[in-house]
């Protein structure tokens, strides 16, 4: 048994998780940190490195660790710099991420990759993904992420930004605008966001009764809870959704040939509305010698614990 | 200098072109025979293998080949067969290609890839993508096919048979109806047939003026030349066929992140026609950190030696 340790970061637009992982992939130690309270990159980085060194000494492991693996968005993994997240208060222009961070830490070695590319090596590591070669994860949050994995390595590209599938177009001609500035992309449609988006469409374009009717605000968890409950609006709008995701990941079978899709994030918890409708698409739109043949699994990693080991199995390669 | 030889050869769906390659890429010899005149394989191969003898004499290349590499619809690189391959007269079932001609060849190793990974590795060998590590093949012919290359290394997926591009649904909806079974791949409409097929029904919806109007049958050969006289609704096929190939480009970016699409084939011909609506539809559908940033080039080899020689530069890997 390996006895040196790892850590692992996830940062995100609200708050960054911070944890010791072991070779088995056990968290010893975690905290969090607020990401959102800086306009300024060094003093968040000033904040993190005094987090991660309470981690590590709460986990007992000074001097044993190995390096940092972190993920993150807009996150280049060849150069270490996060580049132009518009969702980090302090991400705007281009931050030399790893850098700072090792020299915060008296130079351990610290790889960083986008978030989606870290919880896929988390699954092949740790998840639903081990012993998979290749395979697509697809993190379905506020946005929709993905981390493409071909003969077992991550897909980095030529400029390192590979894998950006929410950003593939899924509705040609009248789609809907995206915060990237082009219309129609998948994350539109097939986000938290983008659910809770179709919903207030259709109450206003529909006179149906629904569950939905009548609340303040309405996120993709109500549109949740309203399916379980039997809501039809609610069921329906699973199934567009559904059916949008399988339609792209037919394009995706078509490119890379993968054993499974990987779904993961807070929208991939209605999977019991999700899947069927997924697969009929996807297998509608791939070709013959595909059909029923690419599994959709779902991460099985505790989603507490997912952004920590994704990010720290990184920095196993390190 | 390397003083061995290996033997490429490109099977299509009419004829079945061999020849002897030297490590420079040059091709000493070569040969032709029928591909469609027999309707099981082992005659076909038995004539097949007379012919590479015939070359490797020829080429005085005796005792010094390698190995032989191939390029085929439907090949897959794993198991060395090819399968349920339509447009072969003996193709419809899975025939173990490999194993037949290294049989019918005494025992000489053969790598079976299909054409468009084949046409991937010989223009990252010896042509348009010497150099490059990650970039996409799109094969411009009948169909349209694909060789997808990330980290100097021919994407061959989970099952062998990954980069179908031709059949991502370029059109939703109201899509044409391709030989595959599906409707709106990108091969019913940016593919040589597809191309004549634009053309057709253009002729039929619209009462332009054309110097196509009045031709007996059309091809996309006939589109081409009228474009090259000016003729105005050529010119809108081009345009078009240019816009969906660019839409669909932008998605394959978002997937790896390529440093170039390199073009291939009969159709890749109208480049002065095809490049600029590409780019555009290309650049307008993709995320801004791609904007004006991948490059749309064309195959380096001649077009009589390049099935050759990216079917033989497999061989040099066995």
């Amino acid at each position: 048994m390996d006895s040196t340790f790892v850590v692992g970061i996830d940062v995100g637009g609200q708050t960054s998780k911070i944890g010791v992982v072991d070779a088995r992939g056990a968290v010893l130690a975690q905290t969090v940190i607020r990401t959102d309270t800086y306009d300024k990159v060094e003093p968040y980085i000033a904040e993190l490195a005094e987090a991660v060194k309470k981690v590590i000494k709460e986990s007992g492991t000074e001097g044993k660790v190995r390096g940092i693996g972190v993920g993150a968005p807009n996150a280049n993994y060849y150069t270490g710099n996060i580049e132009n997240a518009v969702n980090l208060s302090w991400g705007s222009e281009v931050v030399e991420f790893s850098k700072l961070l090792s020299e915060a830490m008296g130079g351990l070695p610290v790889a960083l990759t986008n978030d989606a590319n870290a919880a896929a090596v988390g699954e092949m590591t740790y998840g639903a993904a081990r012993g998979m070669k290749n395979f697509i994860m697809i993190t379905l949050g506020t946005g929709v992420g993905s981390g493409i994995v071909i003969n077992g390595n991550v897909v980095y590209g030529h400029d390192g930004f590979a894998g950006e599938l929410g950003h593939v177009t899924a509705v040609r001609g009248n789609g809907r605008t995206c915060n990237c500035g082009k219309t129609g992309c998948l994350e539109t449609y097939a986000s938290a966001t983008g659910v809770a988006r179709t919903a207030r469409e259709w109450l206003e374009l529909t006179d149906e009764p629904s569950l939905l009717r009548g609340l303040e605000t309405i996120a993709s968890k109500d549109v949740y809870e309203a399916a379980k409950e039997g809501d039809k609006l609610a069921l329906k709008i699973f199934e567009f959704t559904g059916k949008i995701l399988g339609r792209s990941f037919a394009d995706f079978v078509a490119f890379s040939s993968p054993e499974a899709i990987v779904l993961f994030g807070g929208l991939a918890r209605a999977k019991e509305f999700l899947t069927e409708p997924i697969e009929e698409a996807m297998n509608a739109n791939v070709l013959p010698l595909w059909r029923g043949k690419v599994k959709i699994v779902y991460s099985q990693l505790k989603e507490s614990d997912a952004a920590i080991l994704g990010a720290s199995a990184l920095a196993w390669e390190l």
